[in-house]
């Protein structure tokens, strides 16, 4: 007997088990629960996804008691429970395809201990990376992965994202020490301890991280944390061609002198941070790095760097040294997306996401880009090139279907060439709704039977964002 | 009906379906079985153990395929298959106490591919570190997880290893890219892929490293290698008591200068080091701190080190800058358990592990030397403190009863005390059979739950190593 998805959650019997499920809702939780057709379809989509798929109502939870509650009611009723965090994921993780209960978790922002000694805190899942290091501004520590986005650490932790200083700090994983999860029963379990690393049993943190709220919500998170180092350099520069920036990026990394942050930014991208930007620097494909260390450290980086750069035909390597000059140069890397967006303004956009192994970078990166000259699209290629990662900025003009289609044509070929190449068809945006076949075609048959047991075993009805990662 | 894993592999029936299963492996791989009681016993305990556990038979297999139908034999007959790797576990993970298959790996020893231009290497699982990095000699990179023992690189994975140098480095979990998985049923898997970072699905490498051989037989690793760096600098330096030391070491992580390794030794490991490698250290608590980088970098490190150390009351900091005094002291670092074992010949010994949050070390290990002070018993105290993770050696002579128990005793109270200071019963060596009560303690039921549900997922006969992790 097929048992879809649909028919589990949408026939006239989930109907009414729904309705039971917001009635003890709203008898606990009162104006902390929204059916309103604002409030669900505010809650109907991240960033990246066009399309809304709201809830059927909204729920503002304060507590890890308050969670487990609602995943109480949810279990007993069998209906769906989405998180839902700062709203910033790009792969559709927080709609709600089959209805549901939406846990806005954003009131769950307590930051709850700093443990200077051990570079640690423990924040509740709805504070914001932001947030976080405001609050330790005083300590010499910060939390250094940075995905762009505003995102909280709960969904953080949920898309296993990481950013520009993975390189040197590594992704989301590396940094979470312990998490305290709501499970699918409603049942909350703690895992992880605040030592630095430990060999008992099973690594559930890591099982986790990454899972897409469709295992547990994580409701609390225990995060390691960084000092923050004497001195900070940074060096811009254009190369004449993707190959030679690339190539510099691979030597840079092989060094293994530590860098900071190793962008690329392409022509395209450069063009339009320039106009956005207001800046003057070459319309090359161009790689921008910082370095971080001691102060003597970072000089003989910068010094090292430069050379490195030269050799592979560097036109211009310019060290950035003051504070005002660094931060108008990262403003604009920062602010790419927007530089992007600002070109054709009323046009869509899709920021698409693959990871190579650095060896393969240029070949993926030079292959997309001929791709999308031959399409005749704006598409400008960013990326964090040390960790072989880069993401395409594909936007569109929604009267123009044939663009849509280009552009999804397109987008599989990257893929299919990032995972011939032995890469993956995300780096750090995650599956959701809109790569689960991806997912399959990168994992295998076999390994896709061991992660829908354990989504079977830790989650038998399957309530817990459902249709994300599987189909 | 109790199913106890006693009922389910030593019964009659079991015997009967174990003598199918030997027969089988016997026409399939003839003189690479063997069900001699020589074999038997050999492979009946790692290191850490006395008590022999011996399987049925043992097989040596080459090839994956090979594995791959040991276990399809294992999964048709729901006879017990245990992978062997070195046999230089702690914690009994290679025993076989319901009997059954133990799969000798050590022949599968290929390294298969060494990709410079990624950092990177794929080698079967029988490979052992120190023939990796021999290989890798020529190549300016290597694998630098140290776990003392020459371990290989698949037992290195089962019980997540780490070591010495996991300060600057990471530890295993954190340097596999990708692996192959014999599984439960026969079926291999692949997980991971060889970009340096993935948001695609759940975590399944990580599920496995760390997974004793309870959820698959890791047969291929895709490890994440890094290069030599330029200059290495040393310092060793004996402090007035623990806590001076172990504040210094807290300060030194604080730093952010990632320094490579910082080694505690107490003042009884000390006096055996002196002994054995025939060297006159103080014999005091004592730090071995090791810096790696550019020469530049390196010097500014030892100078900082000093500063730091200095302020801490180190009594004698003392930089040994030659190749050959480096190698001198860490010869004798390493060979801290082998100088223990020398001091009394004959004694069993005990190598404890726990690991608490550094800001709790000081208290942990002074606490610690107090009970064994006590007990009267000799049992040197050493660490990899910069992870906050620290081993007791306890002897004992086997002729008395009261030695054991009082080791038992005081071994308890230590885990009990890293848990309660937020810490582990178990840094690096592993749960096998000696920590599953412990492992219960530490993770709770709700945690214990979702590990027995992940493991009925996976293995729903239970033949993967039985005993280890779960009671």
């Amino acid at each position: 007997m097929p048992d879809t998805l649909a028919e589990r959650f949408c026939g006239s019997s989930a109907r009414a088990r729904l309705d039971v499920a917001i009635a003890q809702l709203t008898a606990h939780f009162r104006d902390r629960v929204s059916t309103s057709s604002a409030h669900c379809e505010q809650h109907g989509r991240g960033e990246g996804q066009l399309r809304v798929y709201p809830p059927d109502a909204v729920v503002w939870p304060e507590t890890t008691a308050e969670v487990s509650f609602i995943a109480s009611v949810c279990a007993r009723e069998k209906v769906p429970l989405i998180a839902f965090g700062a709203g910033t994921s790009l792969e559709g993780h927080v709609c709600a395809p089959y209805g549901g209960i939406c846990v806005d978790l954003s009131r769950m922002n307590q930051i709850l201990a700093v443990h200077a000694e051990d570079a640690e805190c423990i924040v509740q899942c709805g504070v914001t990376r932001e947030q976080l290091n405001v609050h330790l501004r005083d300590t010499g520590l910060y939390f250094p992965v940075d995905p762009g986005a505003n995102a909280t650490i709960g969904g953080m932790v949920a898309t296993r994202a990481s950013g520009t200083t993975t390189l040197h700090y590594g992704a989301t994983a590396q940094n979470v020490r312990a998490l305290e999860v709501v499970l699918a029963n409603g049942n909350t379990i703690r895992c992880g301890t605040r030592a630095i690393k430990s060999s008992a049993g099973y690594d559930l943190v890591r099982i986790f991280v990454g899972s897409e709220g469709t295992l547990g919500i994580v409701t609390e998170v225990t995060l390691r944390l960084h000092p923050r180092l004497e001195a900070t350099g940074c060096i811009t520069c254009a190369f004449p061609s993707v190959r030679e920036a690339v190539d510099a990026a691979i030597e840079l990394v092989q060094s293994g002198m530590q860098l900071l942050r190793i962008e690329f930014l392409d022509e395209v991208q450069m063009r339009a941070c320039n106009l956005y930007s207001n800046l003057e620097l070459p319309e090359k494909p161009t790689l921008f790095i910082e370095s971080t260390g001691s102060a003597t450290s970072v000089g003989e980086q910068v010094e090292r760097t430069k050379e490195i750069v030269l050799a592979h035909g560097a036109l211009n390597p310019d060290s950035a040294t003051t504070p005002e000059q660094r931060a108008r140069l990262w403003r604009a890397r920062h602010q790419a997306y927007y530089a992007t967006r600002a070109m054709r303004p009323g046009w869509n956009c899709i920021t698409s996401d693959v990871c190579v192994p650095i060896s393969q970078l240029a070949d993926a990166v030079s292959a997309t880009r001929q791709d999308i000259d031959a399409a005749g699209l704006f598409a400008p290629i960013l990326g964090h090139v040390g960790d072989g990662n880069f993401h395409v900025i594909f936007m569109y003009d929604p009267a123009v279907d044939a663009a849509r289609q280009a552009i999804d044509a397109l987008y599989d070929r990257m893929i299919a060439r990032a995972l011939a190449a032995g890469g993956t068809c995300t780096g750090e945006h995650g599956i959701g709704l809109g790569k689960r076949a991806k997912l399959v075609e990168e994992s295998g048959e076999g390994a896709m039977t061991l992660m829908r047991q354990l989504k079977q075993a830790w989650d038998p009805d399957g309530i817990l964002n459902p249709g994300k990662i599987f189909e």
